[in-house]
């Protein structure tokens, strides 16, 4: 069976926070004739309000604990503020965007972390995504913009890492779509040496990641949203690319861009 | 033409600001078996917050001005915190809820309000609803849940009036379905003595309205609303019913509840 070409782009807090980045990935992002979905991290905006309104960050561990107050506050940020802004400069980019989180349209349902030695708190592990209704809504000509975050069947709102969000989303879709998950970060791709943004690899193979995990050659930071992009991979996603964001129009042309993640 | 019926709710923010009142009036509004819109206000969340951020309220004449940090507030406040729960919520009651302000799926654009004596700020006002778009999502069994925002083509999100959103929602789905709009809030109706909650009048004539209003009798709050329901009723909405969210189950059957709109 054919299937059609669908893109899951995601982008993170780096991009979010600079505004004449973000205005040009958007225009770009609008510019993509292809089915699309945008998965979007979180950014600055909520630390600076944490700190404006008081609420502390809790730290156990070197992880951060997400509290009733955090949680408030990043439903806020991310699936108000971040979310809705987007959206309204996506239409006005002529690209039809419908701002959702997990819980909207039913499209995402996780669990709060289970207590193993740390209590996460409002963190939620996605269980299930509703790829049906997603792809209805792609089949009305809307394009998905999801915030980082998705409820539990209780009706709780959990905050949820974008990169495994994204991951979830393009693993669930490839059995309607050739999907395409595209990490745009601010780096050129998966570098062999960190202060040169040109010694991007092309083709990151899972051998390969795993020799250079064990090295330590592998940035820390890099850690999870390679091991969400081999996960794709091996779960079917057709091709998954991490790259720098102001080349995503060069994705799906001749020219090589950002790191293609190969098992 | 026989055309389906459609309820559309909306709820303010007295209802909102009730943990309990709200949790029973979304297990009712859930459990209606007819295609459904709600429609809600904003509350007290967004003053309090406010002070905590230290955002100033700016009066002028008795109206509130929505800055640039305001604005900002109630995406956040309105968009996310409120709609993101309130969806998470009807999603656990099996309500397939979807959260959406204007800009979402390009269902509502605005203008911004032109300056004339006073500067509102970011405050829209409604040019065109984009019927289609929503009945589209309603015939694929979603619930929309409308937060009280819009954006302008320019891609700028503006404050709006919940009851005024409502009513244009119901007038531009009047040639989709029957629209009932009903508007939920803390009394039983429009009240003949604002002191006796069972003085409600079943019926109000625009007739009496009118002299009501020049007599003063009619309560000043209640104003916009009751504007906005005649207008919906005069501009083809086939029921319009004020009345105590706590009855809303009662509507639609033999007993009589809240104050019908008549012209």
């Amino acid at each position: 069976m054919i299937k059609q070409a669908l893109y899951i782009v995601k982008i993170g807090g780096n991009i979010l926070d600079n505004s004449q980045a973000l205005d040009s990935f958007l225009t770009d992002f609008a510019s993509i004739k292809i089915p699309k979905i945008l998965v979007h991290g979180g950014g600055k905006i909520a630390t600076t309000l944490a700190v404006k309104m008081g609420i502390e960050t809790i730290m156990i561990e070197g992880r951060r604990i997400t509290d009733k107050a955090t949680i408030d506050l990043v439903t806020m940020v991310y699936g108000g503020l971040i979310n809705k802004n987007l959206v309204a400069q996506l239409q006005s980019k002529k690209c039809n965007a419908i701002g959702l989180t997990g819980a909207d349209a039913g499209t995402i349902i996780s669990e709060k972390r289970p207590i193993a030695t740390i209590d996460y708190g409002y963190v939620g592990d996605i269980k299930k995504v509703n790829g049906n209704a997603i792809t209805n809504l792609i089949e009305l000509g809307f394009c998905p913009i999801f915030a980082p975050l998705t409820a539990d069947i209780q009706g709780q709102i959990l905050n949820t890492n974008a990169d495994t969000m994204a991951k979830e989303i393009a693993v669930s879709l490839s059995g309607f779509f050739d999907v395409n998950l595209i990490y745009c970060f601010e780096k050129n791709g998966v570098l062999k040496d960190i202060n040169d943004d040109n010694s991007f690899v092309n083709q990151l193979y899972i051998s390969q990641y795993q020799t250079d995990k064990q090295n330590g050659i592998i940035n820390k930071g890099m850690i999870p949203k390679l091991d969400n992009a081999f996960e794709a991979k091996k779960e079917g996603v057709k091709k998954v690319v991490i790259c720098h964001a102001q080349h995503l129009l060069k994705y799906g042309t001749d020219k090589q861009i950002g790191t293609e993640i190969s098992i």
